[in-house]
């Protein structure tokens, strides 16, 4: 069964990947690691989604158990294929029957692993929500939590690449975060009842182009946080009841093997529950909308000299209790898509 | 056949309607007024998407002939219900074919008009995008388009009504806007081959709660932008060659039928195929993805003194080759929805 600490593998191109401790190159291999957490005996899940290889459009849902995936729908087919759809057709029932039924399962070595949710109505962000990213640029966190977006267009999985588009910017930085998932629809929720909302949580890379999310859109984030491949999330979604308190627990980011950002979710200054009810006084969250809950100090552009992404780069991104997100970093190609 | 000037009527609850003109009260009645423009002869068409009174929770989608509309996936199954859906699988071609199949029609008076595309990845917004909006300002047009954005949510249609929450804002100011609707997918677009992308044109009120976009949000416009129903489009979306040159097309908007907006799409500082060359050297457009393209003086917030929409309001909202977006005010009822 599930280990406490595991070596999830994925098929993709070959990368030279470093060791999360030493900061040192480990090997080359065929396989992007994907270290995650245990999968609990309890009910508590890790879903993901993913594609096997001889149809690599044709997203699926599953759950994690030990090194294999469950593919859901191919247990039960009249349950959606994305996770976005079960949760807005409220499937949960349908999988935890699934779950109960000791399903078949696939090696999680023979499918590419995708971004765990997509395609949602709204990805909000949190500005400023570290004390130490506050210090980093001599700020005062701002008293209540400042929220921003991404298009979920942006977002992208651990088999996919950031790509840097050098004709537009060189300041291309990171930011690990926990993102909170919303499981169903929430409006005027009061803070002492947000986690009710909450379907789980995952890792995110909320890669940012400096110069544009400061100077090149009149102070508004947007075009520098949403230029594509801009939100890489995953390995997984680890479920609300799986995670436990989701403010303790350790976050860093490392690139290229060097740790660069090191914190602990209880240092958000605006907490969990205090975000959703801020948001949720003015809009209706829906399910599968995502929260990117802020960076802790560490990137590149506070530096001295400060540091940005260049192609070639490997960014490995962890929570605990959820796992690590490994996300490349290549040089833009055009696509022919006129 | 249709006329130049029609009044679409539409069945919703009964308001009292003003004189576009006179901004005197004219009656009461039990119909919306929505007055369009003429439906072409030639192959360009008006798209509305609507609901019958028995399925109020199923969008159709079809176009305008005459006081009538065609519901598109009744005379061809195989044409999706949604807009964005014909536009996502290049459907446009089923379209014509249905057109010039002389298909049978309702009578608009039995159907209600709802936002004539909603459910896309991205709506975009230009700030300070027309001369005198910025002079009423006092301050200077950005040197390139300057974006933020609003969840696609946050959109309703001639039949529903922005809701004041008035425990959160007191603030909230209309701006009519001419709205850009790309056809498909476009990245890294030149300025000059930019309208090849465009599908087509709607009206929208970019609803704005002042005190949230200006202070109470670190200065990013976003929760101001995107309380729940603050983004009314419609009635119909004019195809790109039914409008012809977008930026000679008068805007205007009345309150309560006082005129209080009145300019023209010349008047844009930053043109549309500028504006589409920006976004998408940083992003890729996606069929049905909207840009409203800013909006122009003459918004509440900066008259003397400040005026705010009101429960009981109603705002008429007109470019020239569309037809009128009315959009009625209500005060925030809390949804049961937990």
């Amino acid at each position: 069964m599930a280990s406490t600490s595991r070596l999830v593998r994925q098929a993709i191109t070959p990368i030279k990947t470093f060791s999360w401790l030493s900061g040192r190159p480990t090997r080359y291999t065929a396989w992007n690691p994907v270290r995650l957490f245990s999968v609990s005996q309890s009910r508590d899940m890790k879903f993901v989604q993913f594609t096997y290889a001889e149809k690599p459009a044709d997203v699926r849902v599953g759950y994690l158990e030990g090194d294999n995936v469950v593919d859901l729908n191919k247990v039960d087919g009249s349950i959606s294929s994305t996770l976005l759809d079960i949760l807005r057709k409220g499937q949960l029932d349908k999988v935890q029957k699934v779950k109960s039924s000791n399903p078949a399962s696939t090696p999680l070595s023979s499918v590419k692993l995708q971004a765990p949710i997509h395609g949602m109505d709204k990805v909000l962000c949190i500005g400023l929500n570290y004390k130490d990213h506050c210090e980093e640029q001599n700020l005062t966190p701002p008293p209540v939590p400042m929220f921003f977006s991404k298009f979920s267009s942006t977002i992208i999985g651990p088999s996919d690449a950031v790509q840097l588009r050098s004709d537009v910017t060189k300041c291309v930085d990171w930011e690990v975060e926990l993102v909170v998932v919303i499981g169903k629809k929430a409006s005027n929720v009061q803070a002492r009842e947000a986690y009710d909302y909450v379907f789980g949580y995952t890792v995110a890379q909320d890669i940012s182009a400096r110069d544009w999310q400061k100077n090149k859109n009149g102070g508004q984030f947007l075009l520098g946080k949403s230029m594509d491949t801009f939100c890489p999330i995953g390995p997984c979604i680890a479920t609300a009841d799986e995670v436990g308190d989701p403010q303790k627990l350790n976050i860093r980011c490392s690139v290229n093997g060097v740790l660069k950002q090191s914190s602990n979710t209880e240092q958000l200054v605006h907490k969990i529950p205090d975000a959703i009810e801020r948001l949720t006084s003015v809009m209706t969250l829906l399910p599968g909308d995502i929260i990117l809950t802020g960076t802790p100090g560490g990137v590149g552009m506070y530096r001295d000299p400060p540091e940005y992404l260049q192609p070639g780069h490997v960014v490995e991104s962890e929570v605990e209790k959820i796992g690590v997100l490994t996300t490349r970093v290549e040089g833009f190609r055009l696509c022919a898509n006129k």
